[in-house]
């Protein structure tokens, strides 16, 4: 028997998806059951939809293909809807299903029917509702393509009663999506604009890691350009051995000043840099109005193509601009504090390792030792919905098993999804989990004090997680983590090895 | 000095409003600040924006009024976008506020922005963005009648640099919303109607409790008729003493068959029932095509006139129709079950308590019991968004300071707001958590049986909460509550005991 719900199933096993997030509900069952005849596709179960969002976000970056999600309706799909931000932002594809009531149930307006359509269009590329169960085969097919094509989210609503009823089987050809053509003009002239004395190379996408860093590290070495990564990203592949990548600042001022040292700036596979938010008399665009700027290809298209072309015109045949930085040194002991603590993880990083390094504060402050480290691959905090570390670990160690993923987190962005440590449990996945323990919203008191705002009664109690504290490590036992808390430099570098060292999910409490 | 943000705070105390659930950040730092220059305004802190918008549905209920949410921008918003559904379907009234990015730099499309309006309209019944600091204060004005006036929720998007910029201090009229009006004929032909010997009022809204449930009572004693309350409610008043409410089925067949067992039905202060899903065979509305069904007033409307003309149609003197039946019983010992639980619980209900059964099969199973115990409330999960009871129950114990709040909730459930239970110790709130703790989500199971589908090795998976189970009284402590854990009658009622006892929050894993 092959039902609406199977044709969804076997047309995503036919394009590749082979991973399914899960929170269903009563309008997803024969979605479930489709699931129990596909055992090809594995389910993968959370407690909460931003986890399943967020996962697949994550496995998207390190497998370079969607996943599924499977969430309840419209309120699922706002449990998730944060994460598809982020994963919007990333340009990670996710094509999600989420089932809706019975067609003929649809008016009555039951407690749980919601403008789902509406919802979707937030954060989605393309979103199609299946009017009948022939339908849903060629609408999964048309999501998938969307996704993959377009890097994008795909959102496939399919109605309760017709994920049920019997379909002919058969297989479905994806919609195709043509690559972005490459202007040989253009090429010639940022090649031009790379050889002058103070030029850079601005990357995003597939610039930033595997062969596009490679030919991007050729360009450098061929014409002394320097790197430049935004200060969030996808995937970024950074450490001892490979091409030198300076992340552009966070705060607007430092950003700028930083653009404005160099003469010629060339764009590729990224979009033109805007500061994150609108601070009082500091800068909106970086690079408006000015001479010298050069861009190649935006955010949601492939760089690859762009890159090899600028090889090409450069003829630059030296494999790769080394970076020949010290290996990082071990802090001689002491407190540990967010400095010391990230100098431990640059040292004890191995190599190969994904580091998700979601601690707003501490995680910026890594990016200055990120050079010194073991080659590895930074997943970052796209859309600026804070809370996905954990997700995102879930998502990266299923998509990329066999690799040490090391998820840098803050106690505030740690809190809001708990959630994931248990599907980190239940999957048993390799995830070592930092969590910088310092009671605080502590961007937030920076944001405040960069105001000019006093810290007043209710902006303490709005920025201070102090009363009561969490207890992280037994938030962690209690959701099947083994965890360990730590205050001093010789304990966390000896936690983080135990945390390594072990082969499922550790939690390290680092009190800074 | 006084600015754009201090006339949205300004405005809302003038409108009677004291309490903000806050999860703010960087654009919403002008507001937190004009909190801290206005202490009449409590502000209380969540971890995820999903504890504030439950805690906000909470507040509404028991307070009558509503709340303030104070979140980050789109996504912080699509975090707390499920309760604010599930608040939506309660009718009770809140006020988001959102932070947006600067005007200057909206059109950047940083990485935060998003389509917050298209995202708020999917569970607002008014959004407004402020086009100038002038005009906060009336558009807060605007949003909190619109919340108050059609018990629906109001939300207020307030620009970063808006906020910031001076203006004139002055206060805003509201508008007005009229009440319904009372069809009297209509009240003559529903006063026939229940003096015949099968005759039903079906009541939801302000006729479940306080006054309008007195009326209700007068009514049904004047007429005899059976008073009927929906699966699920914004608010119910019901126990020994009080009048005998019986609650529609959960499942459409019963239901179905229920209400036909009336010839006459009358509706006030509630939509005509529908199922709750779509399940293949069973009806979509229950009282479609049938005669003998006089509707005074749906959801949006106050239920109180209608009685009010009611009584004074049937001269229902006659006090209140007391429910007679026996003080529940406490069984005998033994392991705990479902069962036995809710036979624990009907018998230490202190009364006045406010309870919130969102465990979905338990919470069921309690409803047989709940007029054998004392007169209390209870607030129920409307939209069908699981997970809120923790949120709920933060909102209700500061809505209503001195009386008990009781959360009989799921494993299941309970892990999707694992956050609210923090919230529940920094403030001290007098809740006690009662989780019942099954390790699977039953619902689901018992959804696949009605469906015919066998529980395959993918819906097993999806269905089973035991890999790792979860520790709750871990959980619980991490989060700085007390808890205890208890597998037998006699432990379970001791703790009930210990629970009540303890003036903060208090959390039982009750195993069955």
């Amino acid at each position: 028997m092959t039902n609406g719900a199977d044709s969804i199933i076997a047309t995503a096993l036919d394009q590749g998806i082979e991973v399914c997030f899960a929170n269903p509900g009563t309008t997803e069952m024969p979605l479930v059951a489709a699931l129990d005849r596909a055992p090809r596709m594995r389910p993968v179960l959370a407690l909460h939809e931003t986890v399943c969002t967020g996962a697949a976000d994550g496995y998207a970056r390190v497998a370079g293909k969607p996943a599924l999600t499977l969430l309840h309706l419209g309120p699922g799909l706002a449990n998730g809807a944060a994460n598809l931000h982020n994963a919007r932002r990333a340009v990670s594809p996710v094509v999600n299903l989420v089932g809706e009531h019975a067609t003929w149930h649809k008016s009555a307006d039951a407690p749980l029917a919601m403008d789902i359509e509406g919802l979707a269009r937030t954060f989605s590329a393309w979103v199609g509702t299946a009017a009948s169960a022939d339908d849903m085969g060629r609408l999964a097919a048309e999501a998938v393509a969307i996704a993959k094509g377009r890097r994008a989210i795909a959102t496939l609503i399919a109605p309760h009663d017709l994920q049920a009823i019997e379909v002919e089987a058969r297989s479905f050809s994806p919609p195709r999506y043509a690559g972005p053509s490459v202007d040989f003009a253009m090429i010639e002239a940022a090649a031009t604009a790379l050889r002058q004395p103070k030029a850079a190379l601005y990357l995003g996408g597939a610039g930033l890691f595997g062969v596009g860093l490679e030919r991007a590290g050729r360009v450098a070495a061929a014409t002394g350009c320097t790197l430049i990564a935004p200060s969030s990203y996808n995937r970024l592949e950074v450490g001892r051995g490979l091409p030198t990548i300076h992340r552009l600042p966070y705060f607007a001022t430092a950003a700028q000043a930083y653009l404005d040292g160099f003469t010629h700036v060339v764009g590729c596979g990224v979009d033109r840099p805007v500061s994150f938010f609108g601070w009082p008399g500091e800068p909106s665009r970086y690079l408006e109005g000015r001479e010298g700027v050069i861009w190649l290809s935006g955010l949601h298209e492939d760089a690859l193509p762009f890159l090899d072309a600028l090889v090409q015109a450069l003829d630059a045949k030296e494999p790769i601009a080394r970076y020949d930085a010290e290996m990082a040194q071990m802090p001689s002991g002491g407190p540990l504090t967010a400095e010391t603590l990230v100098e431990v993880l640059a040292v004890g990083l191995p190599e190969d390792a994904i580091l998700i390094p979601t601690a707003v504060t501490t995680g910026f402050a890594f990016a200055a030792h990120a050079g010194r480290a073991r080659p590895h691959t930074q997943l970052a905090l796209t859309g600026g919905a804070i809370g996905m570390g954990p997700s995102l670990a879930v998502g990266a160690a299923i998509g990329a098993p066999g690799r040490k993923i090391v998820n840098l987190e803050a106690d505030g962005s740690g809190a809001y999804a708990l959630q994931a440590f248990w599907t980190q449990a239940r999957e048993g996945l390799d995830v070592t989990t930092i969590i910088c323990h310092n009671r605080v919203y502590k961007i937030l008191q920076i944001e405040l004090e960069r105001a000019g705002l006093a810290i007043g009664e209710a902006s303490k109690h709005l920025t201070e997680l102090d009363r009561p504290a969490l207890d992280w490590t037994g938030l962690a036992r209690s959701l099947g983590l083994e965890a360990e808390k730590v205050d001093d430099v010789a304990g966390f570098a000896a936690a983080l090895e135990r945390g390594l060292a072990t082969p499922g999910p550790y939690l390290i409490e680092a009190m800074i």
